[in-house]
């Protein structure tokens, strides 16, 4: 979607590289760049692991080094939770995502992900413009690379949705004119009469305004309107 | 860290329910539910896959029915991909994290994801509120367990302290429990079922489910069920 590439280093297990793929075609993310995997590319494990997400995306890159990796990448994010010794912005996923998506110019931008045993080296930092710390609970920050990934691709696509987020989908419902809610009501409230269920006539007028409350809360359709007419009528039916 | 639990109804691998939790607590969220778990529970393959969480995190409940699991909950999400021909709304994860956060009543949410299998059923998703969809790439949409865990679980975080979400000054309604609502509605369909309601057996199931998700959306308080078992009682009345 964009001029984004996911580069995870030193990659150990074939099953994180496949759900790290996973991630990232589930948020339409297509480039992925593998440095130096300890087990070797292509691998099953990985294939077995992305339920088919390579099927969605380019073909995977192998570089020796990160340094090779990074060759056309214009600007770097290395994702760490620990904090260096370095002089170097930190920034959220999704104040990443942000600046990623707001950015001008023609180049290729990296997010680049350490491998499961030590994350990133200070070297490989380096290398990178920026450093992205996911916010977590200090108590227990160590996320899984196929977490780490997930993280940063959501923040991707969901900001660059957001500014045009669709409104939440309620709006299948359409609730009915009031007048026709008013139909039911009345019935209700001559049926519950019958019923004997306003004992205390002073009461009758708050009781019925706390009744139609709530059920106008429901903001009933059509449909449903007449679904509960039948509710009125079968509950009052005659017993035998 | 707020009134949150969230539930896994029929989940079958331990090492989705490890992933699961690691992902909460790295988020700060203490509070599991295990509905049916295929594996029973504990689980040694949850343990390791949790590289530790669970002692970040409440003792897990297990529970035999999603109902039951969700007997002291005010309100609930259903997370699922799949469009339900149901009237009820539709959020992202973020969406929801911000109406959670903003919240005023002294209520319980529970964000109830399906099996790794099949996801949620309707009559589960009929048992919740509302739903959560989350933005996904629409040509490879199927997240994993542990994955869709993650995304509500940081949003909620993210959310947390990234917007300071002023409370919504508002009507003080704490909704019942979901549990209470149960007993109105079980109620219900048994003076339904005694006035004749119910001509077609075979519809039973559709109508009970869309009658019980639409009255779930009013939100009743325990005033209000209170008042409903009246309005039942009245109705259903022998007729002089």
């Amino acid at each position: 979607m964009y001029n984004i590439t996911f580069i995870l280093t030193n990659p150990q297990m074939g099953e994180n590289i496949g759900a790290a793929a996973r991630a990232m075609a589930n948020f339409g993310l297509k480039e992925l760049r593998l440095v130096a995997p300890r087990d070797g590319w292509p691998s099953e494990s990985a294939q077995a692991m992305s339920s088919g997400a390579f099927t969605h995306m380019h073909d995977v890159q192998v570089f020796p080094t990160l340094a090779d990796a990074l060759h056309d990448i214009t600007f770097a994010y290395a994702t760490t939770a620990r904090p260096r010794d370095m002089v170097k912005d930190v920034f959220t996923p999704r104040q990443a995502a942000r600046q990623t998506l707001s950015r001008t110019d023609t180049g290729k931008t990296a997010f680049v992900f350490g491998g499961e045993r030590a994350g990133l080296g200070n070297d490989d930092v380096a290398r990178c413009n920026a450093i992205i710390t996911a916010p977590t609970n200090p108590d227990f920050s160590s996320l899984n690379l196929g977490q780490g990934v997930l993280m940063v691709a959501y923040e991707l696509f969901m900001t660059a949705q957001e500014e045009n987020i669709p409104p939440a989908e309620g709006t299948q419902h359409t609730p009915a004119p009031i007048k026709n809610f008013d139909n039911l009501f009345g019935r209700l409230e001559e049926k519950l009469d019958e019923g004997g269920f306003f004992r205390d006539e002073g009461l009758r007028p708050k009781i019925t305004r706390n009744l139609r409350n709530t059920l106008m809360r429901a903001q009933l359709t059509e449909q449903e309107i007449n679904t509960f007419h039948g509710v009125i009528r079968a509950l009052s039916a005659p017993r035998s």
